[in-house]
């Protein structure tokens, strides 16, 4: 009997799963029946924007923390399909550091191409699954979100691809439910424009935190402050901004800072991490992690130790990306095949523990970044996923932290060469900080004249303010 | 067998089921198993204000759509419980529009008093619910939210209080995803101090609307802008305060009216409603209807056509409020104790058409609260839940509605009469207009001295302003 797999999510995790089998497909593997469970309309996940916020036009909780000038934080060399690249779906080449519209039409152009957007039922959120110890089936209980319908069915496999940074992590702080200015977690920042002239706090001191404080600071805001827990980010400010210790309490709408220092802001955005949150698993198959690039439980990073049908995609923290992803949906898919198999839970756990020992051990930003290539390239020795040079892309990443420490408001208008390609990226036509329009015309348009000469400098319009 | 009885919410409704069964046990009668489970980490539903919107401290959709300055828009006249008065809980006359925090306190009050705590699970969310047809037992799954543990159990009777004003409805505009201000639906509105000398667009013209717009006012917004589909709510607003129409589109931070107008806005408020949404009931058991006085596939307005054993508690539009959850759930209460009978489904589905017929024959607003009380008096004529003046309550409704038509800005200074103990209320010591404080503190204290003078003109100190 055709074994039935279904896929929880059409984000960058689920299509890199609907992709692999696609590609085994191609070359004369028989696949499984594959159902592919989206909430949203379309596929994309974090990459689809969704003006709304907090709960969607379903009634379900928003999916997408993304917001309207959201440009990629790391350069596009270190997240490129080994197996599609950026020069075969632009034609030529384009800058590093795209904006959302541009790397959605990327994921979406590779998915397209695949043709396998007939496996995926869109509106359609899974509300409960179980697992029979008799039968070694899955029960999948679904919901039609536009008719309101539920569906049960059974599968061999679930493959969880619903992402971690959707459910925000929202600590409490004293006295702030008498803030009165606006305050919310970054899951629910949609642009900056408003913040124009106004004193922005944000809690917390990583990539949320970085992008949106700076993202204010280029719509024109008062002053950005940054509240850290542990220490701070630590670059070089421009007047403007700057990093405070952690919040000891909110007086209406001061702050006061651990140092001793107060305060007072018209905004407050939480900046403090998501979830791990699996409302439709029970707690013996539900991950439960913080965000780390090695979450235990999870054989080779994906394989649920309690379940050996059980899979997760892209449960890590995250440096690479998409292709990480990918060779993780290559590994999954090839178990799924039977033509990998899963050890003994002893040698499972010897695994982990094993890996584990390493993560304990990393003491740098490059460490961990190694840690991942490592983890990486011992998935795709395992498939047929292209092997890539993983330690060239390290050493992309190494000059993008350079590159970031150098100036945090210019470095997206830096260029690396595609390890996949060898292909040079392009310096995009206006630099970053005076680029208000975030679009996918725009962004693919022939230079505007009056922005060569800008960017032959490489210095931005807006550099007078810091 | 003892039989088990599951209640989904412990908000006015699902407390007013698990008073209903302490009344009978302290009458001698015998009363199953109860579990109510409760999401929040204390009960009273709505009438808990959260500081978080969207998503909760435990990644669960915020279920409060409270505000820090919420006053009853009702008299409390009109919600009073027929056994547990509001001279019995604060010892004194209080005034009929009583904040937030007052009105909580009352509910807890007569909660504490019941003893009723130890049946309710809190910070404990209802996953998923299945009905066995074999055994006509429900299967229970729920999920303790401190540990993520999931259990499953067995109930004889379900019984659904998660009420539905918690789940936005947010529609779409055309080019409201690039509206640059701040944007929110009114569940996720917390407080309107902000709002000062902001130019605000309030879409909708029901309470949510009306109320959000008025303090925004209340908290000196530049301008207030209602937006109606179907007509406006044409109060005689002050100067600041205007109706327009229906929404055409969007362009940057301007709204285009279906009129021809535009406006620039600062902030935009979905005050659009909210959905029946019940992401823990297979479709066969949900409940599905808009929100109005009488959801069709419900006999007697709370037990499921689909299912004898399953029941709503205040799934209608709500004029009454809390007496009438009480005449619910004393009602669902006799059934499940044995003592009233559920007629055939020919006979329920009669039931039913002869009270749509009425409700959609309802004319006037009056038409509407006298069929309301029609339907309570006609529940608790079948319980021992104490009878009171119906037709004396949807007077002080009338007299509610023309104190607001006279002036939106004061009618929460009006006082009315108890119909459960004759009591006159108590002007409160400051008028609502000029009160910035809302806490339970403020209220019971003694009136400011400075105070009393406004009080006695009953004209407020920013009257001025209109």
């Amino acid at each position: 009997m055709t074994q039935r797999v279904a896929i929880i999510g059409a984000g960058p995790s689920g299509i890199a799963q609907l992709r692999a089998f696609d590609s085994a497909k191609k070359s004369g593997r028989e696949i499984p029946e594959i159902v592919c469970f989206e909430k949203q309309d379309d596929w994309g996940g974090q990459w689809n924007y969704n003006w709304r916020s907090g709960i969607d036009k379903y009634g379900e909780p928003v999916h997408s923390s993304m917001y309207r000038n959201l440009w990629s934080n790391g350069p596009k060399e270190a997240l490129e399909f080994a197996e599609y690249t950026f020069d075969e779906h632009f034609g030529r080449p384009i800058s590093s550091y795209p904006p959302r519209a541009v790397l959605w039409d990327y994921i979406n152009g590779r998915a397209e191409k695949s043709d396998v957007k007939k496996h995926v039922r869109f509106a359609t959120v899974v509300r409960w699954v179980d697992f029979d110890e008799s039968t070694n089936l899955f029960t999948v209980t679904t919901e039609d979100l536009k008719t309101g319908q539920t569906e049960t069915s059974e599968f061999d496999h679930v493959i969880v691809g619903s992402g971690h940074f959707s459910f925000p992590n929202v600590p409490d702080f004293k006295g702030i439910e008498t803030f009165p200015g606006e305050l919310m977690h970054a899951h629910d920042f949609r642009g900056a424009e408003r913040l124009a002239d106004k004193d922005v706090l944000l809690i917390g001191a990583s990539y949320s935190a970085e992008d949106i404080g700076v993202q204010s600071f280029k719509m024109g805001a008062r002053s950005v402050t940054y509240s850290y827990r542990s220490g701070p980010m630590g670059f070089d400010w421009p007047e403007g901004i700057e990093e405070l210790p952690l919040i000891d309490r909110f007086e209406g709408s001061t702050a006061y800072f651990s140092n001793g220092m107060s305060r007072s802001f018209d905004t407050v955005i939480l900046c403090t991490g998501y979830l791990h949150h699996y409302p439709f698993l029970p707690s013996d198959l539900a991950l439960d992690s913080p965000n780390n690039v090695y979450p235990d439980t999870l054989y080779r990073g994906v394989v649920s130790e309690n379940n050996d049908s059980l899979y997760y995609l892209g449960a890590q923290d995250q440096w690479f990306t998409f292709n990480m992803f990918d060779a993780q949906a290559w590994y999954v898919r090839d178990i799924i095949l039977g033509e990998l198999t899963i050890p003994s839970p002893s040698e499972q756990r010897e695994s982990i523990d094993a890996w584990l020992e390493r993560f304990n051990a990393i003491e740098t930003a490059e460490d961990e970044v190694k840690f991942q290539a490592d983890y990486i390239r011992d998935l795709i020795e395992l498939t047929d996923y292209p092997m890539f040079d993983l330690d060239e892309v390290t050493r992309t990443f190494m000059a993008w932290k350079t590159d970031k420490k150098k100036n945090i408001l210019t470095y997206r208008d830096k260029v690396y060469r595609s390890v996949m390609t060898g292909t040079m990226a392009d310096k995009h036509h206006t630099p970053w900080l005076s680029e208000l329009d975030d679009s996918m015309e725009r962004y693919v348009s022939a230079a505007p004249r009056e922005k060569l000469e800008d960017l032959a400098s490489n210095e931005h319009s807006k550099s007078s303010k810091a």
